[in-house]
């Protein structure tokens, strides 16, 4: 048997294929007797308009978009997994876009939710410039911020407190007898996993009295492949780290590989704390200390909270913040002082 | 300035919103003089309807939908890159899916890919059943299978030779010296990752006139987290074992972390190789020796096939293999006789 087409719907409820169409598209412009006739033979012939007439007629089409703006960063694996599993729930299918940190590439996949009618977009990890805020504003479609937020704009967001998280880390460190500890981080100009990890950094030094010294921090520009160069320069300036706390586990891998080739030994010589908790860190050699992000959670947690915008109903936080929380594993040690 | 409505096309060409409608939906039931009439209103208020109004209008989309099993795995990383750089040269727009080896997920992306029009499907990684193909079949779309392909169906597919490559992996270890090489493999009923590469590994054996040892083989189902039990039992079963062979990186990873843990030396007393060459194999301890697939160029020419198809233009392979290498890094030695 063939599907139902227009055609066999305007047949049964014996009005031209343009009324149905009117129905479907402009039903002020049909009167109600027609109007029933046609429904009824939509109903009877279970006729299903395509997903794209369906979005012309009802406005929703249970698709949600979803930016990444690097899919390689194993980071959103598990938060695509929490987002999928909260989607299934709620009856939204996610269609995933990588931007590969490429405004016109954002702007091109922006504009392609707004054509096929998302009902909604998660929007991950870039900081809000006020440039994607006005895109952001003029697609008038609810929006909620993963693992960013932003400060200027009233955007729902799910994120951990990154300068919280990073100051923990640093805390432990210096509780545990580590006095020089290096800080492998992100670029300052990057608001979400640049400035406030450093500032958490920053703030466990000044809290126990410690100097910042300068050879023992450096940038590495976002996603960049250079983690292998960032310790080399680190360990050169400073040989004498007993301690080194890398903004993300990716990066904290280069530096055990670099370390292990410099035959310096994890943890009895240097101590290692990354940031994320991705699934490689139970399997390095030593097992990774990290700060755990809940990515699951933070996953799931947006949907959840795009759901409520899209269907009007209440939610009270704006920007939402779910705990982070130290994993101590193999490549730490308390020094004896 | 607002856009311009459907409503203003239907003005300014002094015909009823249903049939600007029409001429968009159904252009064989308006005549031509109206049609015209309506067209050039469109062009000069220039009218864009949205792109599910095009969708139905043109039924070009400029879309491409992936489905992906489990974008976890960092296999798909660089994949998805190819991909993504293939279709911005060519104007496409990608939209990823994560079936998570779900049957019913997988089923559902399919028909909503359907119903958004999507110009193509790019299928990748699992085996072609007869409901798969059945299902891709009545979608009447172009599609190509990346990473996997189909020996029963006439179906365009990209991906490398696994039997080929495991073959010379494990001839790589037995021309080193090894006798005694375990294999931590893929489930058989995987016809792409697990048999062919199973099959290459066993073949290299018959090839040297090495006898197989059912101790030295150890399956795990396809995408499981459990490579340490697994190593585990391997080791037990066998202690004499020279090299291991891996199924996947991910497999080897565990494989060098559970070493590690027994203090047995890699590659001194035991070798490793893995298979796929993903990002974090340079970076494990020791490197990882692997069978490297051409991952970016598969997902580039993945799009490049499939844009053929779209187009209709000639494309006389309809099984592509793309070429695999081996990466020789430190987890490997020769054995001295």
């Amino acid at each position: 048997m063939t599907k139902p087409t227009i055609r066999d719907v305007a047949r049964l409820a014996n009005v031209s294929i343009s009324t149905v169409s009117r129905v479907m598209n402009a039903p002020n412009t049909v009167i109600r007797s027609k109007q029933e006739r046609v429904l009824n033979a939509i109903d009877e012939l279970k006729y299903k308009p395509n997903a794209l007439a369906r979005g012309l007629i009802y406005k929703k089409t249970n698709t949600l978009g979803v930016v990444i703006p690097d899919i390689r960063n194993s980071y959103y694996a598990d938060i695509i997994r929490g987002m999928e599993d909260a989607s299934k729930k709620l009856g939204y299918n996610l269609i995933i876009c990588n931007t590969d940190h490429d405004r016109n590439r954002l702007f091109s996949y922006l504009s392609n939710f707004d054509e096929r009618q998302v009902d909604g977009i998660l929007f991950t990890s870039e900081p809000i410039t006020p440039d994607y805020h006005k895109e952001l504003k003029r697609l008038r479609k609810p929006v909620v911020l993963v693992s960013t937020h932003s400060l200027d704009y009233e955007l729902p967001s799910v994120r951990i407190n990154d300068e919280e998280a990073a100051y923990d880390a640093a805390k432990h460190l210096i509780e545990s007898g580590h006095r020089s500890i290096g800080w492998i981080g992100f670029d300052l100009s990057d608001s979400i996993a640049g400035l406030p990890r450093y500032q958490g950094y920053i703030r466990a030094h000044r809290d126990f009295g410690l100097s910042i010294r300068q050879e023992n921090i450096h940038l590495v520009s976002l996603w960049s492949d250079d983690s292998l160069d960032a310790a080399h320069r680190l360990f050169l300036q400073n040989p004498d780290l007993t301690a080194v706390f890398t903004a993300s586990d990716e990066l904290a891998i280069g530096l055990l590989c670099y370390l292990n080739e410099r035959g310096i030994p994890v943890p009895e010589q240097v101590s290692v704390i990354g940031f994320d908790n991705i699934r490689m860190s139970r399997f390095t050699i030593p097992k990774l200390t990290t700060v755990a992000q809940p990515m699951y959670e933070i996953g799931y947690r947006s949907v959840e909270k795009l759901h409520a915008r899209i269907e009007g109903a209440e939610d009270p936080i704006l920007r939402e913040y779910l705990p982070h929380e130290l994993v101590l594993r193999s490549s730490t040690r308390a020094l004896v002082e």
